[in-house]
């Protein structure tokens, strides 16, 4: 079988890439993003989707209207020294620094606030978006060409990072799935929802690279069909052998003993250690608990909010009907009726055996672990 | 709101007329049937689903199978009296008596063989079967048109009673919902499910009736949607409130108090109270558990099956993998990825707080209860 490289971001031609997600696995595609309202929207109609992914994005988004604001023919566009009102300092105009700070700094801040708009559950989105503007901060005196280059170059790190940091997990997390291992996991946390590995299919690469035998079960995760799309596509493409079922079977396939374990990603783990993630995957652990099935979740630090007390503090994301009368194009909901559409659910930290880490595992996670292993206060 | 009369199945023309469930709510048609054959696979195909509904169209498969052994196309086209080894006593070829019991009988033993052979899970197709060959033998000695007449009588009566029996659940159902709660179902236990009112719906409708406000939440219920097709048209066309989720979001609406209650309909349940419906019922059951939410199965008599003595015995009907791979024509799954689609699971009877029959109620059922109820040995 051929296997296709999944990076999911790039950048190519000055611009960032990403694989068009909606369209999978049916066509693959890259779009093109040239600045942070288009990445913005690109999060929010999840072109690219999972929490680590959209980080990643939104770096890219800062950078990209770094870039774009001093790009000539941007700063062009703007009034001339003598139509403004306040008398800024205005750069010169050869082309490298021919915008005024001031303009500068109030289009980045409305970059940020429309990326920091464009989807609310996911925290790598923030910590993203924080981290980039401390970068901004630390080189605020350079010129604004200069920052966009520092800001892009960061963008980049933060990339490269992520892969890194699954790789990290992977190892981590492969040491706990026992060789022909039955693994079920809810949604996609896999190379598509991260720069590239992934959170729980890098746990079931790394094992497979460290010779065992896993097997997967892919829950279909309505109504984006992340499971049934895009982690079924990315198992057959490493020729990993995967399962697909409805989301309302996982509960059969415990009780006929065809599940061994349960690996899942977050969007955000808060203080606690509960675990906000795909709708559906509180379900799921419900279910290993009553079965004393393991249930896992790779969750790179920068998930963790240790701002936030509890899973009563994250936003969940509600999204649009149309999602759940039908899947794109094709509705069947019978008219009229109402709908609801609750993006994620919190998983209350009791229910988690483990979170698996780019610095460890830390089981049965709790407020004074998270804070031992990350060092920080809320 | 215009409301259409929901029948099921009617006799019309002399033949059995089902609505056609695979394409609700898009269109509204019924299709007809004059054969066991023809009836066997709109079971099958699921044209007719639901429990109590698969019975009624099993015990007209044997009604029109008789009269189209009885009919002239079908005698006439049989081997002339000395063309036969075995010398049976043809009867007079007058239109009436034109056949040989020899051939009535074995016609009718491949009518049952086939129809019990359409779909496995739901008992009340046996139960129907059984019902309809004990009338048989005890007409056996008339000429099968006689035969054929009785048999037909014999469904007109399953249909009358199971609309009776939904009419006497429902009023027993009602009195467990208080005014205003929210009530979670599963899959379709609807009008559409039974020869009318319905199980599960049958006692939303008996709490509406009795002038108690409620409002429904459905499951949407992958692979075939039941709950966002019928059940969301059902409440529609009742002017109930209806909201529809998907599979995966019920366990969210429970931890966030939005569900007071869960009523599911059921295809079998064992002697020891075990109940198995459709796929993802017992993963409802036993997040109703955790959030201590009543768990109620509307149950006529007919669907329990005393000869078992535990869900564990109940054969699990495992459907195409087209179902799973998308919607109709739709496929959407990763192509190469394996497929599980089993219809059903079974909900241990510890979880289930009542099961609503038209005797009663059985709390927390058990061998005993169910005994006691049914008044039959296993």
């Amino acid at each position: 079988m051929m296997t296709i490289k999944i990076e999911t971001l790039r950048w190519a031609h000055n611009k960032l890439e990403m694989i068009d997600q909606r369209i999978l696995p049916a066509a693959f595609e890259y779009l093109s993003y040239d600045s942070a309202a288009t990445v913005a929207e690109g999060i929010r109609s999840m072109v690219v989707r999972g929490a680590p992914a959209i980080g990643v994005a939104a770096a890219y988004g800062v950078a990209l209207e770094a870039l774009r604001l001093t790009s000539e023919p941007f700063a062009l566009s703007l009034p001339k020294e003598g139509e403004r009102t306040r008398g800024f300092d205005r750069l010169s105009p050869n082309g490298t620094q021919n915008i005024f700070a001031s303009d500068f700094n109030s289009g980045m801040e409305t970059g940020f606030t429309v990326l920091a708009q464009s989807r609310p559950t996911a925290v790598n989105l923030f910590w993203a978006l924080q981290r980039m503007r401390k970068v901004w901060e630390n080189v605020a005196t350079q010129t604004p060409p200069q920052i966009a280059q520092r800001l892009l170059a960061e963008a980049h790190e933060i990339l490269a990072e992520d892969i890194r940091i699954n790789r990290a997990m992977g190892v981590h997390g492969a040491a706990l799935l026992p060789d022909g291992a039955r693994v079920l996991t809810h949604c996609n946390a896999g190379a598509l929802a991260t720069a590239g590995w992934g959170t729980a299919l890098g746990v079931f690469r790394s094992a497979v690279e460290a010779g065992k035998k896993i097997s997967v079960i892919a829950d279909e995760t309505r109504p984006f069909l992340q499971g049934a799309r895009l982690t079924a596509w990315e198992m057959v493409q490493e020729n990993i052998p995967i399962t697909l079922i409805t989301d309302n079977m996982a509960g059969y396939m415990m009780a006929t003993g065809e599940i061994d374990a349960v690996v899942v990603g977050t969007d955000r783990v808060a203080s606690n250690g509960d675990v906000a993630n795909k709708i559906g995957t509180y379900m799921v652990a419900v279910l290993a608990r009553r079965h004393n099935i393991p249930f896992y979740v790779a969750c790179p630090l920068s998930t963790i909010d240790m701002s936030i007390a509890s899973g009563a503090d994250i936003p969940i994301e509600e999204r649009s009907a149309d999602e759940v009368k039908g899947f794109r194009d094709t509705h069947w909901a019978a008219p009229g009726v109402k709908i609801r559409n609750p993006s994620f659910d919190v998983t209350p930290a009791e229910l988690v055996t483990a979170l698996i880490t780019e610095r460890g595992l830390v089981t049965q996670p709790s407020r004074e672990k998270l804070l031992a292993l990350t060092g920080s206060g809320a």
